[in-house]
């Protein structure tokens, strides 16, 4: 049984709802947006679990995330004109769900014995290619390889995770590692940062 | 072995006709042409089979699917310019191969002890996301998602299948499954209905 | 433990070149440049291992692999003026470590014991994937789907195979493979020839 957090939760809505606001631009229908929102939301989970076999997904014998995931596509739906003012709360929970996802990552890298290197993809992976999905289907570039402080944000999270672990108890490292993905991506966000575009 | 019966080869072969038929009208070579007809014919299926963990896919030891659409593929190709007469075959092959491949995803859900809600998540992926893949492909949003009443008849049969299988014999709970996947997307199509789209 | 050949070398940097010189033609950041690079040099061979279920995926335990896409990647992006000169090395790595990759997938089938048409599907997938991905996550119709003759010299690698195997010795049936493969792509390239698009 997974530990069903409430940083997982605040994480996965957060997703949830990016995906389907991301859809709902792209004029799809009902069920697409439901398809997009579970895709932003566990895609980069399962990439991770396929990469790793760790198979069945997970998701897949999770009803709540399942049930839950549904929920925030259709209240999203719903309750889509009062969505501008949900903006601070849903950049809150994206980030902060950015941190959680990565230490997931890292932490089910370490599990298996992968090396400090695959540890850290798998955490950018966990955390990332939900969004990437979400763009793919969307038929779109995806934004996190164009101009975001997004994935560079969980790699740093990664880096510091195998630095401090040597020093720090278990759960002090876990917290740093959410605390420093969340405040990159915060505070890169207030700044209005992005990584240079590189030219041919 | 694989039960390869007759409406398995139908929809297969109606399938992996439409991804051939949407590559040509974005023009594709011969070897695009057969690669969008085998995502197109076996890609729900391989979703569901890497989801849960089936491995290795199942059309890869069943060289009778795999030469099955070579050959479809080459067929539509060649006579492609007579395809205008065949739309209604193809249509009519095609809703019955949606509501067989819905219950087999149901099915292999049930196999696996998954939950209702899983269940008819990957009858729901078994049947559609070969059309999914083929517009990834091909570089669009992928139509499903955009306004066919098509995933709605897979999760109406879903809904249906837990509904009826207390009640009725196994053998009348599939039948009534793949009938009632047709049935919607067949009434759909002959009245031109479309979910709404759902404006941001 | 792989055998981490000078080939192997060779392919992975071409393919790992290719995709970040792509990457910079849509403009990515450096972040992008680095996934595309992976996706680029590991997607065939990551589709493949999934598809006959050998998990975790390869790379993820092969931490020299990752870190030279990544020095590749770096080095592409730093040197990105003085590229158009490397452009003859790049083209002949990328051919040569097209047919070595054949060669790979031919043999990951046959020591999983798959029927010959699977053998060579997984061949070509193993080869040729990776820019498949890559051209999906840059929001392109594949190259390779539209006029290359580039999956018809994996295939032919690939018939070839299967033809020489029961009158030659293995290492020479495998050496012959790449060369085919190689031969019959760096032929196309130089009499600059294309399969016909097929038009509806």
């Amino acid at each position: 049984m997974e530990v069903f957090s409430l940083i997982n939760i605040g994480g996965t809505i957060a997703f949830a709802a990016s995906g389907t606001l991301a859809g709902m631009q792209k004029r799809l229908d009902g069920f697409g947006l439901i398809v997009v929102a579970f895709a932003t939301a566990v895609g980069g989970g399962t990439i991770r679990d396929l990469l790793i076999g760790r198979l069945p997904v997970r998701w897949i014998h999770d009803t709540s995330i399942i049930l839950l995931i549904g929920g925030v596509a259709l209240m999203t739906i719903f309750f889509r004109q009062r969505f501008a003012r949900l903006e601070r709360p849903l950049v809150f929970f994206d980030s902060l769900g950015l941190g959680f996802f990565t230490l997931r990552g890292i932490q089910e890298g370490v599990a298996a014995n992968l090396s400090i290197p695959s540890c850290i993809i798998l955490g950018t992976v966990t955390a990332c290619f939900g969004g990437v999905l979400r763009d793919i289907i969307l038929n779109e570039i995806p934004l996190l390889f164009r101009k975001e402080v997004y994935a560079t944000a969980c790699m740093a999270g990664g880096i510091g995770y195998f630095l401090l672990r040597p020093y720090l108890p278990a759960e002090l490292t876990d917290a740093v590692v959410v605390a420093l993905v969340f405040g990159i991506r915060t505070w890169a966000i207030r700044k209005n940062i992005s990584l240079p575009q590189i030219e041919p």
